[in-house]
């Protein structure tokens, strides 16, 4: 028996549980899990179904549609393993992080390729065996870079980008090809500290508590819709290097923790925000 | 324009989200928020909707009722703010707690009375302008105590007992007049340290973390449903009685939060857990 | 038996802890407690002692500042309860939960009044017998308006003022004053969301997690040296009233504890830094 | 320059630091950290110093024990990265992280070997080069099996055997060659589900909160000292098996913390606590 997941984004109005689950009901299909949520002050509804039989599901998606207001957004999949593609630099902790997940088999997606801008995590990408592309960015412009980038990414055709510790901004030009698919991890509790060394700064301002924020990537460097944070609490005996080590669990966490919400199609984006089931 | 709470827990099966939302929809009635829950190794279905509009409440409850499986259980009520009385002993964290929200407006809640087998929070409690009832065990035997407590509490008709730090034990014969509606906040983390003296207990084990758990009250000591918990972390140079100090915060607020969620009817009871929307 | 604390902020040099205990002991003092740091970036030492006997402070005091490096800081006091005003305005979770604090000898200080620029929070303070006095803003200059709280706490003398949701940002000549007195607790986790409206602020920005922050007041709002912070977890469903709601508890939580560290002596500052024994 | 560890462990009586420190100084050393904590109840007294310079550390060593107690334990010793072998089973989460952290550097140690009674993780140790030793426990007995692997472990000549999700029971014949050596990770918050299957005992009591608490292994199961403990929030949608995933991420990181903890040698055990600095 195939499974399928539905997601709902509409603005609201009255009946919209009882449309949506009329015509699932009436196909003899068996909602497995059903969430809704409704945002009353931007009046939006929001809904994710997953369910399980025999249905076409192209004319299911179109009854659905043709039941909610004009704008609604639906979207309607056959539930499986997404593919991935993770972006890294140097730090090994993120990347490591999710290939011990992908070998135990607890992450459910195909990890396609590591891309990196360095070779340093070449072996550790290999020793899982999962290929490994070195897209140098020494020498060429940031956009011949990010060309080369995008060559490689359109061969493999991933459902979601992972900048797992990638340390380079991408440009907006990038990110368009990639709309609400690329997840980053940013290492503070953002909004504080965003840009380079957020430790140092945290250091600085002599904060008790740091943290990690994963989050989608949009135009404008760490201001993307936020999907998950987490913290640690640290005092004054840290240096911005002990932060920086202490803050690498969380950073490892959050960010597998974000990826697995994605593969499980359980975030909506609705302006700057996110809305989880 | 009337608001009402339903909350159905029943058999899972085929369709019961579609049947109901028909029933409210087909009145013209607005759902404001709605959740369900499908617990599928006991095969039971948890919804809690709240919806808005003029109908009947009784023929309303008839028809979904008639809509559900045989064993399903379901409450309709017109929303409005719940009855409670405080239990207590000596200790103020707690009540006192409770008074501030409740001055405050923040606890949509009337208290009805506090009782306590000691006369030390009166003063507390008057400051509040809350009626104090003062009803010693010193004595007279157990039976004999609770009877005086239940002739009080049977004026006061709470929708809840709280029991705000109630350093006596209830016999399952007091319980049972108060089914489900008697939430209590024990001293840690169960089911570590059931019993007397939990942080005692913590500090003798050296543990890194003590916490506070809000449950119902059951026949069985400290093994009702858990409602709400939440913990802090110590080091060893506490000793018990900072334990017990540093506890406080996290039991006034565990207990509160546990309320709130009794008062807004989100917690479901099933078997010895519950189900929280 | 009397009891000290001892507080030496040093450029660090080697045998300091030997030099001062070696002082401490030759006296027949009993060092109760006792707590080192050094930062070696900046390269500062700091030491806490508590130790009890009987001894002539201020020849004590002498023969310790002659031991140490010229520009140390030394502070040698008896220990006793500190004496606080409390500056509120509209809000009653911070107030309230400090003066149960104190109602129940919690609190190892004197209220000595609660001062306010309204007239809301009066009943509560009197409820506790503490004095109020209420120093309305409107129609008077800001300047006029500060003119107006010096002079009353000039005759109260505190050792700390306690900012509990006071609402009025504070004049550096006002700070002045009270230069590392004022305990402030600003309702976000900082850096994030500095100035007005912080829940309003992490609302928008649509944030997983919010926070407060206790701080000592400096001359640049919401910028002084951070003495501690919490966070709790919320989700895309709360509204920011129910953000404001939920962080009440961290706030008043974040607050007694601060105030609790300065009451014992345990907060150095240094530079825009605490460090915290 | 070299750099040693001096731990002190001794009956409280005054003067100590300044003893201890006064030696130290005398001998031109240098502290770069030093912490004291004295258990008032026990009657304890606990030092731990860094210092660094050239000396005789036999000579200093003896100095020290002859200005202490009678009773006191003194250790010095140079700094120095630990030996460890890892003992797992068949989940790879702990093994993964503290070979990832080896990797990178950040674990200051030497892993010697891996041990385990199943095969299964002999692909993830070679991957990162560590020898791996299969010792079935099948079709022998347990002290057979264990004579085997103290037979591997005495070759191996470990500072600490780190049970990395290890599935069995040590006896305690077992545990005397290893005496405060060997730290376990218990997938649950102890004393909370000692024993089987936590998560099971977990999702059948119906918490809100799992945790793992890493310990020192000594006769009695899951009641050595505790190292280090942390938590995770779960609601009523979590299967056990939910459970269990969720709570790998903070098992491995408490192991992590823990171990970090004593390759510094920053844990004492007194009776059955920690002290940690």
């Amino acid at each position: 028996m195939k499974k399928y997941v539905l997601l709902i984004l509409s603005p609201d109005e009255k009946g919209l549980i009882y449309k949506v689950t009329s015509i699932i009901f009436k196909r003899g299909l068996n909602i497995d899990k059903n969430d809704e949520y409704v945002d009353s002050e931007e009046n939006r509804f929001f809904m994710r179904a997953e369910f399980s039989g025999e249905t076409d599901p192209l004319a299911l998606l179109a009854e659905i549609r043709a039941s909610l207001p004009e704008r609604a957004e639906v979207k309607l999949e056959e539930i499986r393993p997404k593919d991935i593609v993770i972006l890294c630099t140097k730090e090994n902790h993120c990347l490591g992080d999710l290939l011990l997940r992908y070998d135990s088999g607890e992450l459910e997606a195909n990890i396609k390729a590591v891309v990196s801008n360095y070779d340093h995590l070449k072996p550790l990408s290999e020793k899982f065996e999962i290929p490994f592309y070195g897209i140098s960015h020494e020498g060429i412009s940031r956009q011949e870079h990010e060309q080369r980038m995008l060559e490689c990414l359109a061969a493999l055709k991933p459902d979601y980008l992972v900048l797992a510790k990638y340390m380079r901004i991408l440009s907006p030009e990038f990110v368009h090809h990639y709309e609400r698919q690329i997840i980053n991890i940013h290492h503070s509790f953002l909004p504080a500290f965003v840009g380079a060394n957020p430790y140092k700064q945290a250091h600085e301002r002599g904060v008790k508590i740091i943290g990690a924020t994963a989050h989608f990537v949009n135009d404008n460097l760490d201001e993307g819709p936020i999907i998950a944070q987490d913290i640690i609490k640290i005092d004054h005996s840290y240096t911005w290097r002990d932060m920086q080590k202490a803050g690498r669990d969380v950073e490892k966490v959050v960010l597998a923790r974000a990826l697995n919400l994605a593969l499980h199609d359980r975030i909506f984006v609705h302006g700057n925000k996110t809305v989880i089931f």
